[in-house]
């Protein structure tokens, strides 16, 4: 079965000026999450030709193409995010973003490019797949609620046994491939207070009740969430992203709205968090005799991967000896949060990661104006995941 | 020469309807300060046919009209204020304003309606007055630099002896007229601070340096400026208006900014609150490696009324015994800061304040977008300061 | 009558070395409030032969003095304090306080001390005084509830019409005798809070509930009841003056106590300033999940001297040309706070200040280890308080 | 070799009741880190007739047991501490504690005790030793600098290739044995910062500088350590132990004085943590004029347990097949610091865990009042101990 991996390995080679193409036609038409409207079309053309079956699943513009392989065997999914960021892109690009104010600034247009032409390099080979392969091509990574829940919602997952994603990381050197079982991505929840004072002339403050002074004070005391309860040893990070006090300069302000985000390891630890964090605000209330309203919304879970789906994809990588990869490496646990997290709650899963650092002596973090891949990572991406979906197959031979 | 004051007061009797007229027609066409061109044309064209001379003074839309008496006699000004604010009514008005989100919501169009109709009156009897009146239409009397400084700057004191000013008081039943002598109204300052610190992923917090904490903090630590640096016996406040972190969830805010307002009734207290200010906005520079921009504007002084401009002006009002007033009392300091302040910085002057409340049982502060005066007061305001003048004018006699 | 006035005045000049001595005895044995066990024997061990009645009122050490003057009259009281601070005293006297980390660092070894000879001189000229006078050795000014509350109590001003009183003051030059007609000193309550978490080992914070971080957000919050909450045109301080979390560098703290102290011009204020101190402290249970226990003591009044009582005085002082006097003058307010408010709350009452700065060109505010009084002062203070009483007596002829 | 095992362990068994004689002996005699001048003779004098031989080491009481083997061998040394805490014990016990204010509240008693009577035993076969086994008795484990980094400037480990401690440990069950591999307890360091302002009236903050405002404004923006600046993946913890601001209600305190205590289980953390303390207390010396004195310790680093010498002891105990041991398991990070990092900073050593849960249903943790260990731990310490070193020795034969 060594010729399935040597063909597909071989046409993916032949294909990579299609996987750029691609993606920078996708880099030049962001759209932000829920709203990708033109990307889906973009993507479902592509297959509008090839022998293979597309479907609906869920809310927003996600879909997925079903390639029946010519042979009994189990059903993978492998999964792409499409969705851009509400960022302004600030490279000087030929195929720079056209849109402004958004931009591709975490890499989903390289993973759904790299996708698309690994799946049709799979319907080119279906006759000899042991088993099918659900391509997931998924809307809104990005904003909670995220893509990920409706789909499992209409029953994406139902009949697949396992699913393998993956991640282009400017963090890692290009020419590797990451991976980490068990706990591997933060949970995350975010909220929305506002406490609702009294506004009035600022030079007659006994009359109002400072909403501005409340919201800071609040601030002040969530440091001590992560500071005082909970174990040195444990993961959390409590942030206040926006603290909206617009106001004049000579006016009390009647009220602030400030937007939370929070991120775990542990589920315990995310309702220590949440009790803990409403305990302030509602100290707050009591203490300045203001009101506040909570918005509380837990939602991406923390990513566990799969420890057999995870080792028999290194282990498939690596015996593919695809000389683009230098190394295969556990690389520890990360920060960000992912919505992939649902679909490995739902089956055996595995993430993986795919480093992309451009090497240009800079750091531009993901989600930064100045985001920026080494494209060689694409080709790196097709490979490494077309690798561990064909050894997953002929696994089960 | 009492009949001078009587004519003057039927006259002005006659002239109500007048007054309130002209107070609707401004409170249609409120124009937020400096930028009041409709306005200032408006007042111009009421003199255009009238016996006096009109010039302009200094920067903004702000002129004088000047009355020259038939007899020698002192130089009096008389000033009133026509901007309007950033306030969207909430009046349900035949005369509401038509200028989405502006409005006169703090009085100033019933004070340039009683003046535009006394300057007419006193033109009228231009012969018999005992020296000369210069009326003062001041722009732009909300807005830090204010329009009295540019009109003092370009000499519109020159050669007058005593200005005397007038504030309508939704405080202060109607058919009252108030006064205090000294230090009447705090003085002022603004200032904008902004914390940039580093922005980056809310799960790498490590990574980024939190420019929404800084600035809390910095709220938290401003509180101690009133409480702990001035005397219990001295008058102080310290108000941040505006806290703008507005930012995403998921996102450690690079930079904040902060606009502060601060009111004493002494000089020197405004010098150690503005240095404490800029002392604790370098404290958190160097507790959070934060970089502080403090941009500081002492603006408005303390209003000081003259005691004998003042107490003269309260004895010829009390001797005018004008119907419609009840009494003549020292209403204290009042909260508010006032670029009157200026004109009585420069020639010994007295601010008075002219009761307005609309008795419909409500508190509508001035500013509020339900800010409502009593019509009443116009003529009230008219006549007291009628009295005032040519009391003035006759005491020199 | 001026006869009676020359010679107490006369009489005072040679008891001078006398109230020197008494004074020094004084201050070499301090003793501190409601423990002046031996200064109280001291004093009435001073009438024993002399021709007057000396009588026990109400709790501590304080006892009275009573002068039966030969003609009928008012009934005027004269109150001096003579209680000791816990201060370990820091000069370099001949007649330094023998007693360790006990002083008279207020002055009231000169009050007591220009009081006796003042009685002494009144007793020997009674036959001439037309009214009565009762002399107020009151103990325990400093510590709440004070000891004048107790003598109040048990009847001390029944009968009598007014009471005088004075203070010796560092701020005044000597040779200056200061008032103020209405209110004049602060208003004082006293709090102490706990607050207890839960103790235990420092490198288990999850496991605690930390005590010192409770009690210092506290702090921070009540800098807004002065800030926020008070008129800036009000006087108020809010002050912890102890802060107890002493424990060991490696456990987390179970309990805080704080001490705090409150100062008030108004009876309103000190309303408002309890309820927002025990809001803060509730706010604080409720955002940490500690127990505050709040022992709250509103006790000296504000003092309210009497205008006619006060003014008389200042009338008898300057008409009686006393040479070591240079000025009588209005003082204006003043910060501490004085339990003879509870005297003037009861009868109609003047409390006067008398100059006693050393000179020295060093501050020595009252209370310091280093406080130290130009002696000359307590021969005008006898002459000051002298020519009040016997003005006082003479107006009623 | 295994008959010297069992020997030793039947020895051991029937020494039981002399372990537990000695550790009451101890228990009741309790003395502080660095002054257990009568618990050291005690330890000295118990080994006066054994043949092996007694060395001092270093600073404060700690000495030294040499047992040399019959054979050749290894050079293994074994740590005890002896040791007690400043905490008034509130157990009802037979050997309670006769020391006022000083307890045996972390086990040191019964970790002298054991290892007493397992030297003996030792010493009793030493002809059958391959290789020679030091006993460290060592002071002041509690109190920093702690007594082993003295022991090891005067060369304790000279010569030595391995070290095994240990430590009974409530919060696991009598009847097992923990261990773990690596980075396993934390390293500490402890600072004390005065911040000096003004002291002076509660009635006039004006004039004087609070401290206590200082100190509480440090404490909460010490929270941010942890919260902002540390990896949420990292370990980290700061707690201010101790804040002595005790004064007086009504004055304002001059000086304030913190203890504080870090945690953390990486080197460059420790340099983040302490970097980020001193810029606090330096942005809080900016903000509100006041003076810090930092005195920072860096003392006991992260116990590192070697992977090899700590796998060896656990097969060792395991094979040796103790009755009393239920189970030898992987018990993770523990938060608590000890010195015993020291010795494996110098040489591959291991620190293991005895479970001594008093099974009474309270949970009584180290350091407390009410600290009670069940005694049965002393003879399972004793053996696993035993069975490590005996394994140790012949497993270099």
């Amino acid at each position: 079965m060594m010729n399935l991996l040597t063909e597909v390995m071989a046409k993916l080679d032949q294909a990579e000026p299609d996987i750029i193409r691609i993606r920078r036609e996708l880099h030049q038409h962001p759209e932000v999450s829920f709203h990708e409207q033109w990307t889906s079309q973009y993507i479902r053309d592509f297959y509008a030709d090839l022998d293979c079956t597309v479907a609906d699943f869920g809310y927003g513009y996600g879909f997925v193409v079903d390639i029946k392989g010519g042979q009994p065997g189990p059903a993978l999914a492998l999964r792409a995010d499409f969705d851009a960021l509400a960022v302004q892109e600030d490279n000087d690009l030929p195929f720079k973003s056209q849109q402004a104010g958004v931009m591709h600034a975490c890499g989903h247009d390289g993973h759904t490019a790299y996708m698309m032409v690994l799946a049709r390099t799979l319907i080119g080979v279906r006759d000899q797949l042991p088993g099918s392969v659900r391509i997931i091509h998924q809307p809104a990574e990005e904003v909670s609620p995220g893509g990920a829940k409706g789909m499992l919602a209409a029953g994406v997952l139902e009949g697949i046994d396992n699913v393998i994603g993956a991640h282009v990381m400017t963090s890692m050197p290009t020419g590797t491939v990451g991976y980490h079982v068990g706990a591997t991505q933060t949970g995350r929840a975010n909220f929305t207070i506002t406490f609702t004072g009294k506004g009035g002339h600022a030079s007659m403050p006994q009359l109002s009740n400072d909403a501005i002074v409340a919201g800071s004070y609040f601030v002040t005391a969530l440091q001590t969430v992560v500071s005082r309860r909970i174990d040195p040893f444990d993961t959390a990070s409590v942030t206040i992203g926006s603290f909206d006090g617009v106001g004049s300069f000579n006016a009390i302000k009647q009220a602030v709205t400030l937007k939370g985000d929070v991120r775990v390891m542990k589920e315990s630890t995310r309702t220590t968090i949440r009790r803990q964090i409403e305990q302030i605000a509602h100290g707050v209330e009591a203490m300045f005799g203001v009101v506040a309203k909570i918005n509380y919304d837990d939602n991406y879970p923390v990513l566990m991967n799969d420890a057999k789906v995870t080792m028999q994809a290194v282990h498939n990588i690596q015996a593919a000896a695809i000389p683009q990869i230098q190394a295969v490496t556990d690389v520890g646990t990360q920060d960000p949060s992912e919505d992939f997290a649902y679909f490995a709650q739902s089956k055996p899963s595995t993430f993986l990661y795919v480093g992309c650092d451009p090497d240009d002596g800079q750091s531009h973090p993901h989600h930064s104006p100045n985001f920026l891949m080494n494209e060689d990572c694409l080709l790196i991406a097709a490979k490494a995941v077309g690798a561990a979906a064909i050894g997953y197959l002929r696994g089960r031979e």
